[in-house]
């Protein structure tokens, strides 16, 4: 079994005889990425209840601060000014891009504070309590149209790499919230700076970029409508994944079927 | 009956027949002070579902802004610094004074994204899932030893005018935080900056002030650990109100008890 967390590249072929590759976090594109990692192998990854508990709370955090108007408030701080936002509360429908255990836990939450949320899937799926659009029945822009609040949750894979472009987002309202705690690769970071001058984007919180760290010069360090976290949105709770870890190579003792297991064709 | 928010002194004394007097709002400071208002009147107030859910929601966002070390992203964001808080996440244990309808919605929500939560309550009071401190038992300066978040839901009455003293916070624990939502009577204002400055708390969210709107010079506006709402964490919703009001115009004539009876001795 090998542990990997972004190994050099062909680090795995000096290990002939490993039957589990496990990343040591969520994300899997650095064993995606590995020619020397194939079908024959299994591929597992870490499904941690405090990493989805911590990004349960970021996106609650953005959502939340883009619902009650805080970047308005910043603004009339910063000119010492007594003023109300119009309205108090801004309506809002989230729509979630990646339907996965994080997306379920994150709808959960923010259900359960009273937004209304949507999902969009590839293939139909059908969770309790959660409306999944997908892509046999709906359009991607239809979607979009639809809410006023993306969250990508999306898994890098070679589908998904700059997904979140002009083309699409451009279908959101006007005033619209972005927020990005997939992963940098997603979003074409010119497009958003464009969306936020027409307003099609009032307000981006982003927790990955194309490049992290965030390069010193890159334009969205000074721009006001853009809210920044360095990829902090949630964590991997050490002790879990390493009980995570541990149980899956007595499952491989064993026989026994490997938890958290991912598909490479499917690329998660 | 009368309806009446911040009415001019002595209005009341034109309507000698009146029996039930309601506030507009969930506050009734502006008819415990009118002395044309005796015990031989009833009392009653807004509590409004909408009101608690958009207060709920406002107490969430700031705890939720310091528990993720918001703060701290957005001086790394104004000096273009890719920079991760230590820890990534505050611990926090949440002290909630005023434990009536709202404190009790407040509580309900902060448990359920996973905060810890304690009251104090001048009397003994068993609420289910929610422990409360009181002051038969227990020392108000014991409780703030207790807690690094404390949220003041307090009515005003003259008891709690001038309670957030510098006398009585010094006991919160070093980097604490403060949310007022009561009222700003409650708040020793230059106590504050004397607390921020020590370290004591280390950010405030205050949304009602001694002075409303808070005057253009007033300190607070240029503070950088301190965040300003103008009075809008929670707003009653004017349908719901009116037909509280209507009821306890029914129930008046029918002879019925009246809902959300306000207790002139008490304040509240």
């Amino acid at each position: 079994m090998l542990v990997v967390w972004k190994h050099p590249e062909n680090a795995s072929a000096q290990f002939p005889n490993v039957q589990l590759i496990s990343s040591l976090g969520a994300g899997v594109e650095h064993i995606i990425k590995d020619p020397a990692i194939t079908s024959k192998h299994l591929i597992s990854r870490i499904v941690d209840p405090t990493l989805a508990h911590s990004m349960q709370k970021h996106v609650l955090t953005c959502v939340l601060h883009f619902h009650k108007q805080w970047p308005f408030y910043q603004v009339a701080k910063q000119n010492g000014q007594w003023a109300k936002p119009n309205p108090i509360e801004r309506p809002i429908k989230v729509g979630i891009l990646g339907v996965g255990a994080l997306g379920q836990a994150v709808t959960k939450i923010l259900q359960t504070v009273g937004f209304e949320v949507i999902g969009f899937s590839r293939k139909p799926k059908e969770i309790p309590n959660f409306t999944v659009w997908d892509s046999e029945n709906h359009s991607l822009p239809s979607f979009l149209q639809e809410i006023n609040v993306l969250l990508s949750l999306l898994p890098r894979t070679p589908q998904t790499e700059g997904i979140l472009s002009y083309e699409l987002l451009r279908n959101l309202p006007k005033g619209s919230c972005l927020i990005n705690v997939g992963r940098g690769a997603h979003l074409v970071e010119d497009d958003l700076l464009k969306l936020l001058e027409e307003g099609t984007i009032d307000q981006a919180y982003l927790d990955v970029f194309q490049e992290e760290p965030l390069p010193t010069s890159h334009p969205f360090w000074s721009h006001s409508h853009i809210f920044i976290t360095p990829h902090t949105a949630s964590i991997t709770h050490q002790e879990n994944a390493a009980k995570i870890i541990a149980d899956n190579y007595q499952r491989l003792k064993t026989g026994g079927p490997i938890r958290f297991e991912v598909q490479l064709d499917r690329g998660y």
